[in-house]
């Protein structure tokens, strides 16, 4: 690190260096060794009020030494949550893949924002590759996508290009220039399609809820039923969300059979496949999926089985015809000028509801690079076979 | 890290923990020293044609060995842009804050969610700590608030609150049951504001452009004059979205007299301080914001002025009625149950759109731990002390 520096007056630089490198021997001993070690704790749990004491929170306006600092880095982790532990099983993310950890170290110190090719060239072209690799396996040979903060706003990204392609003027002039519209999934979805229903002003009750069976599963003959019901109560049927891998069961809706309905009434199909995406890697247990390849966008997490860390969340379209920059483009002048030295249409930022945001894609790029994607396909059926073997 | 791992077979821990060093080795070489050396390139520019061949993007099914995974760590910093280089001036954001990069590190290294005490007990409670620390700023002794992807989405979360606040009806119905809204900003505010608008159902037409005087600043009698024009429209009034730092001009509006017109007329008071909210910290310049404490919401983002890195944006509200969990929840009852271990008003999962929430906190609180508030203020002194020197 430089000896002076721009910012600010006062900043000690080799001392930060000194700094960075004994939190990394930290974080490794800590969490990466300790975290994953069996014979350590999940968590050494302790209740809020103990934990703000040892913790001592308060920001003051003096400074500590680096020594006390350390120790702070040392607290925080002995009372966080070793999700890379080999008993973390709260959620449907665990794991350390070192790959993809190396990866996210190198996200965070270059500190850049995905909207513009000038302003990160290498990670541009690395998400259109990444994601062009997604679509393939979910079948599409062309089409669209971006990863989106989380999975939820994935499938409200998704809910409001579907609403957009059918109500161009939705855009400028809002919902009441348009008729009621319906949304159908199961009661076995994930609870964001309730939020997204009511962030994008068109209220939960435009979700109307189709029967699944014993196993979780979208029963498509219920779906037909909820279709015509809705017409009939003055509704316009918009868009279907089916689930690959429901969050409590892990169920797989019937992809073929709800596409046919959806082709047949001219709906939107979303599949959220935030959990059950990465199953399209295994040739044994892909067919969970089959039919995919007729939605018309898909939310897959690769931050779940494939445990690239939190957030890695892509929102795949099999559109070609521009449709998310048409939705989400505010074409801010300042920053997305038209005369740029390089080819413009590289420019994400016009497709996401953000302006800043995140690289999301170094780290799964990496760590398929590392290991390929047949290793990857073995991660996926392994994790199958444990969960035979716990039945 | 432990030999075995249950994740997968075939996974080579010690090989995992001898790249996680190596590329620390590398981040600490190729971007911390050489990327913040004046004497070095902001950016090794490519065109795309030729970085792509220089990237050698494509995922295949197998493997690479760990040289060459390292070589391809020092390919991608070596063409990316040093967002923490002493020449970089492109957006809103620069620098390397060694702590703030610390506290990154070990978040990634954690990969935790931010949702429940129970998966983040240490970071439920940082985030309440530091929340409380920006509100003080902002002169609100109580109050609410979280951490967003980004101040777009802050923005859009303000918004939405506003919106429920007024006609609560609106969550489960959706806007077709409200009369039209109007939403007052200026030209010169950020276009966050217009994709909210859009994504949240109202229409970019609901909004409605209040005159800026050539500063760049917010004409408050002109603010008076579209609320009247609405209202003679038919719009119901709603919100206001008054910038403190604009985006191309660094424009403060004059939040007092807004806060005024908003108080006559019973609107919601938003404050887009997404760059502007750290100059709270100055005692020297805080006056800008004068008028802040007024406000129902503000949006902050410490990863602009303070450095903290991408993500760190933080929404606060004036409010106490648990607004937030009202307006955002959705009570998952696999995730939210009301029966745990502990008190469930620390979870955070319902005051957002998302599930999975990264952990944003961190890296603000390490580094005032560090520096101490007073630190921080002399850098945002400092960074006025820049800007007229080059003027």
């Amino acid at each position: 690190m430089a000896e002076s520096n721009h910012l600010s007056p006062g900043w000690n630089l080799p001392a930060g260096e000194a700094l960075l490198q004994d939190v990394f021997g930290i974080v490794m001993e800590e969490i990466v060794r300790k975290g994953t070690d069996a014979s350590e704790k999940v968590c050494e749990w302790k209740e809020p009020e103990e934990l703000k004491k040892l913790l001592d929170l308060e920001l003051r306006s003096h400074g500590e030494k680096q020594e006390q600092i350390l120790d702070r880095c040392r607290t925080i982790i002995q009372y966080s949550v070793k999700t890379c532990h080999p008993r973390f099983f709260n959620q449907l993310f665990s794991g350390l893949e070192p790959h993809a950890l190396a990866g996210r170290i190198i996200t965070e110190t270059l500190n850049t924002s995905q909207y513009t090719y000038e302003i990160a060239p290498v990670f541009v072209l690395m998400e259109e590759e990444v994601l062009k690799k997604l679509r393939a396996l979910v079948g599409w040979s062309s089409g669209d996508g971006v990863f989106c903060p989380g999975g939820s706003i994935s499938n409200m990204c998704a809910l409001n290009l579907a609403r957009y392609q059918r109500y161009p003027d939705c855009k400028q002039r809002g919902l009441r220039a348009l008729p009621p519209l319906a949304i159908f999934t199961t009661q076995e979805s994930h609870y964001s399609l309730q939020k997204g229903a009511a962030f994008l002003g068109m209220g939960t009750d435009s979700i109307r809820l189709v029967k699944a069976d014993e196993r979780g599963k979208m029963i498509p003959e219920d779906l037909e039923k909820q279709i015509n019901q809705a017409e009939a109560e003055g509704a316009v049927p918009l868009f279907v969300s089916a689930t690959s891998g429901t969050t409590v069961l892990g169920a797989f809706d019937p992809l073929e059979a709800i596409a046919n309905v959806c082709q047949q009434h001219g709906l939107w199909l979303h599949v959220d496949a935030a959990w059950g995406g990465s199953v399209l890697l295994s040739q044994t247990h892909r067919h969970l999926l089959d039919g995919i390849e007729r939605a018309d966008s898909v939310c897959w997490n690769p931050h779940k089985l494939l445990a690239t860390g939190l957030q890695c969340s892509a929102l795949l379209l099999r559109d070609t015809s521009n449709l998310m920059k048409q939705c989400h483009g505010a074409q801010a002048t300042y920053l997305f000028q038209q005369d740029k030295f390089y080819d413009v249409s590289l420019d994400t930022g016009d497709k996401v509801i953000q302006c800043g945001r995140r690289v999301d894609c170094l780290k799964l790029w990496l760590m398929w690079k590392a290991v390929g994607g047949s290793a990857l396909e073995q991660r996926v059926d392994w994790a199958f076979t444990l969960t035979r073997q716990s039945m």
